[in-house]
């Protein structure tokens, strides 16, 4: 049986000079976990590498420049058609004001002690959880 | 500063019939890491994705046809002039006599409770132990 096509995505986790990190809330008329706290980022183009679509994804999302710094983990979703892979960086904030593009409806600077308030993408929920108890983040 | 440039690679792991997984050791003329244990796959080529990397590089370092099943991990390493992000799948084997290519001198399928006993590439020593130790292989 051919296994479901993969395509692939990354992930930030932006923290600011408190150890929050950044969460965007996606919008109502996603067609994917609409409403759900989720990490900027996002899928690769075509022949794009995944450090350089994260950092299109994230000034797409936010205007922030940001330097990936390091690899934190991984995460899966899956479609009806596809399986998602993402790569979780952990990124510098270089600079930028937060203005939202239309994908997202709210952003949200969450300290690791008030995770469980945000209803966060399920393929993400445990890698936050496990980093955050394992003190990586 | 400017942070060294990411390069991408996907690697395996993948289990026989008795639980055991399949390390290769690396060939004394490695220019990295040469004899230590690794696990089967490599870097993509410019413009592949991910998978069809994994499964092209398994199929050259074993003969190996595997499907990839999940995505299990990531992990990071470094030189001087670059860091390579591993993306690390859980891939079922299909079809195939091990056969190695020129990369590697030797093959062992190894049960998680023997991983000790041999010296893996630094860079995923920690995600096979924690990963045996959460019981996720």
């Amino acid at each position: 049986m051919p296994s479901k096509p993969f395509a692939f995505s990354a992930k930030a986790v932006i923290k600011d000079a408190q150890g929050r990190f950044l969460l965007l809330r996606r919008s109502a008329s996603s067609k994917h976990n609409a409403g759900k706290w989720d990490l900027p980022g996002g899928k690769a183009d075509v022949g794009e590498d995944l450090d350089q679509a994260l950092i299109r994804e994230v000034s797409q999302e936010t205007t922030f420049t940001v330097r990936l710094e390091r690899v934190l983990g991984a995460a899966e979703s899956e479609t009806p058609v596809k399986k998602i892979a993402y790569l979780i960086f952990e990124a510098h904030f270089e600079s930028g004001e937060i203005c939202l593009s239309d994908e997202h409806d709210a952003y949200a600077w969450v300290s690791p002690s008030r995770l469980d308030e945000y209803d966060i993408c399920p393929q993400f929920r445990q890698f936050l959880k496990e980093r955050i108890a394992g003190g990586g983040l």
